[in-house]
């Protein structure tokens, strides 16, 4: 629960609301803005009354937050943040980050060949996945521990971080030099997870549950950020809705509202949010045109041949066509790629 | 249009099946899996009603390979429609159209002042609610026939050419003049009305049902075309979704889909869709790099004092930023505004 | 907006209260129930604060309906209503109506002996459609006004009274021996139909529209109401979702959400919520234990052959053993068939 | 599976593709029609993944005509499955199980009064979260293994067998003796957890994801019998729509649709699914008139003090009266509690 009080509350009606909540055992977190104090209690808030509060003629608002979050709020952190990957890169700061590379890892030419491909057409970051959450037990896993290896090989040879999804927390020793850890969509409320997670100071690229909501994305951020792991990239991947000629529905408009709501980056992830490889083009520019801090594609060099999503994987080639417009896109909004 | 039939259908049953199709001229393509067997229909099966066939009790599945929409579609028509408004003003065919004005017409004063304001910043036509549509029947509900006449005044002295919405085909003969006729979400389906429209030469603006997917959209337009008015501008404005942040979720994946399927042209309403009006800039943006032929949004000069959705209408000074930034975006796509 | 009045609100502070708001201009509806005052207001209630409101100590809530219910609202009419229908048949008090009948009335044949079959089996209402919504233009749009005088020869026949849908106003003076006047899914928010429904005195069957949720269902019926016909009877025929195995997601414990809100009775309709007619049965007697005041079945007497919804439909037999259980399920509900 | 190829698929490409499938075994079915080419695959396509052939820019569609799943398959299991919890308990086969108890375990005397009060009402199973999946990090996160222990202690002192979730395979050795092990709907797709817990022999309770169909919640179970365990219960618990009153939506259809799909035993959750205690005396008939093989219902001995989720529990009391009443539905349905 956060109160915000009115410009014109004085000291001394912050103190004493301050030691009103500090009596009924709540731990307060006091925030001083430009203009307005907040207080946030810690604690199981469920209790607290918010109407009488509301009626304090100070207390200007409060955010009943049922499922609080705080340190992801802009609230408590007005500035953007910024992510640091290693020191070449930032997620952030007025950059568009590219992190492109195949749903799965499939042998090391493949992985080679496409990191290779993908640096040379701008990619800030490498994507693969080694541990692949597939909806059919039948379906092909992912190439596991040797892919992880495949994965730092491409990494060594050409200098581009690499992101990768964990599925299990058994899995993170694992993953001491990946540079991104990718929290899937499937994962997004496995709190063991964030919570290990959040023990790490590993960035992490966390995905938007496909039925969970904004408010709920920033609840997962905030566990990782509790346990003191404030390097949360936020990624919205497509929503379910009833309509069927996409995969999902990608929700740009969920860029602003982040942006209002949190400090946290925001990268879109086109590829998996349609489906189509056709539509990656336009929903990589609108992401940008809609205020995005980056865009995460599937490319893969043989889609026909791929072992997983070769519908929605673009060719090095398009990837490299995708990237000049973006730059240009990215200008407008005083971005740099 | 293929017929999948169940493993415990008869070789009685299939043949049956397939004589009837032979008899209704069809030609039948029979195919025995290991499981099942399937029956092709080969002809036009746009007229086979598929629910019957589905009430088998040996039918397990149909599937339609042709889509229902003919007019509307792409296949039969492969070049951008252009949909004449006026002498001057066109929509499609390279332009960014900017349809801009209040939600509901409020005055005289009111509408003149937003309309002129709106012409200055760049807007191509002039929207304005005689007829409302609301929730309840205690709000505003629009001021009716003299809210029309004002809207046609407005367009006698700014020489923009105006959309307002129909809410009842008893209304069509007060529409006239009116150079676009609007057809809202909630009249999506209204096939008495749309079919009426089909009789008229005037151009349409379809807006998509909140819960309409694309498909059914494209029957929507394949309504008002099918009696002949082949001057059909389809309007994404969001859809429904568990969201709660922003009013409907913006569907901007819809542009480049619908762009596959139907050669109608596409305009976006931001202000609908998200209901926050400093929403309207990013998502303005974002629709002309997805691929949209305009943008309809709601201007106000007054927001605080609307009689109707304030919230989401911007002032006539933020929308002409948002054209001199939306203009950088059209070049970008090779668009005029 | 309603504000709810604790009981211990004095006659003072209520009158206060009352010309408070009198003076400000709105209009103000005065309930007393059994421990609670209400006060209604009616006007333009958006720009009235509810929070020092509800700081007032004799204010128990503050009820913000943007679109606010108050005919419809239980509220303001705490007992059940019943619609009569006619001599012999009320919808509501206490009573299961059974209402039956063919998706399209397709030939007199056709309709009088499913009428007469599903009379035998227990039905208390016809049903059938003359003016059909179909999604596509090409496919069979009903058989129009010859359909409507075959619906009421088969009234004529068996004395059964029918409901039957209207499409558009226009169709209004046709209607006058219709005993029930259905709004379809799609016309729930035709608020022009809806207003002019509201100035007959004819039971309106009034479906819930795919996305629409209960309180905008509750909107609409006040839509009629509020014109001065308070004979709506409620029909949840499913809402759209992401699951594609139904047609819709049939909604029940909207059944007893809307008992909480409103004194309208309330009918399902399994036919169209599934698409599937093996459902029909299980959902009917779901339906029956949820509290539903009804339910309205598509029954053909080929449904093979049929022209709409064949899929959906069941046969005269089979709506005969449901009657036979839900016969036993009403029992337990402590009401009749 | 059937391949639906574009109007310009050229005959090389047809042949190519037909000539891949028949290299890996399969019969391969051609069927040219008016517009488009098919090619039907006879064989196991079960590891035949669709997203590569769909990239194809010659494939318009990939049609699935057998079901992805097999072991939770009924044409391969046709007889409905009956999961042994222990020597005197069983789910499925003509009873419903009535699972009772707290959201949370709270404390020794929390759970044993509850306990020993639902077991006196009829419950047959007891449930009780030692493992709490919050939104919020700042909530009660359960008691963990405290509660576990004190779980098993109410299992000792009443004989019910328990049920309590777990959140992380690491707990596993944790659940030795617990009878029943819960997947919650937010570890629906934890991949790895569903594997791990298909090497054991437990009798697990799956729910159903807020946002997964039913064919990926057999997916999800099939995850778990590809590993060998069959003793999977499914749980619907309500699905995410954009309908707010209720929490959830429940959707009871998926109850006669899971029958038609797959042997394995069903069981609804009300209180999860509504959010609303009120409703889950009407949920709970409705379901067993549906055909569920039981209910799963959260009961505390004092809901305005429950540490989680207070507004949907229900009293003992109440419970033992809902018990009486489902009684006579499940008499209805030939079955026994």
């Amino acid at each position: 629960m956060i109160i915000v009080l009115k410009p014109t509350a004085t000291q001394e009606e912050i103190d004493e609301l301050e030691n009103e909540f500090l009596e009924r055992g709540f731990q307060v977190d006091r925030s001083e803005g430009e203009s307005h104090t907040l207080l946030g209690l810690i604690g199981d808030t469920k209790s607290v009354d918010s109407s009488p509060l509301r009626s304090k003629h100070y207390v200007e608002r409060v955010v009943r937050v049922n499922q609080p979050f705080k340190k992801a709020s802009r609230y408590f952190h007005p500035k953007d943040s910024k992510i640091k990957i290693n020191d070449d890169t930032v997620v952030g700061e007025g950059t568009i980050s590219l992190i492109a590379g195949p749903c799965s890892i499939e042998s090391e030419d493949q992985i080679i060949s496409i990191a290779e491909d993908v640096k040379k057409a701008g990619a800030t970051m490498l994507r693969g996945g080694a541990f692949k959450p597939r909806t059919s037990p039948y379906s092909f896993q992912g190439m596991q521990t040797n892919g992880l290896e495949l994965m730092l090989l491409a990494k060594e040879k050409t200098g581009l971080p690499i992101v990768t999804e964990i599925m299990d927390l058994s899995q993170l020793p694992m993953f001491e030099d990946v540079d991104v850890i990718q929290v899937g969509a499937r994962n997004c409320q496995n709190f063991t997870l964030l919570k290990e997670l959040g023990r790490t100071q590993k960035p992490i690229l966390l995905k938007r549950g496909m039925s969970q909501n904004i408010k709920e994305l920033l609840m997962s951020a905030e566990y990782i950020m509790a346990g003191g792991n404030n390097n949360v990239i936020l990624c919205e991947r497509g929503i379910r809705t009833f309509e069927t000629l996409t995969r999902n529905t990608l929700d740009l408009s969920a860029i602003p509202v982040l942006k209002k709501h949190t400090h946290l980056p925001i990268i879109i992830d086109p590829s998996h949010a349609t489906g189509l490889s056709e539509l990656v083009e336009p929903m990589t520019l609108a992401a940008i045109a809609a205020g995005a801090d980056g865009i995460m594609v599937e490319v893969h060099n043989n889609p026909e041949a791929a072992l997983c999503d070769g519908e929605q994987a673009i060719k090095p080639e398009e990837f490299a066509q995708i990237v000049d417009k973006a730059r240009k896109y990215a200008e407008l909004s005083h971005k740099t790629i």
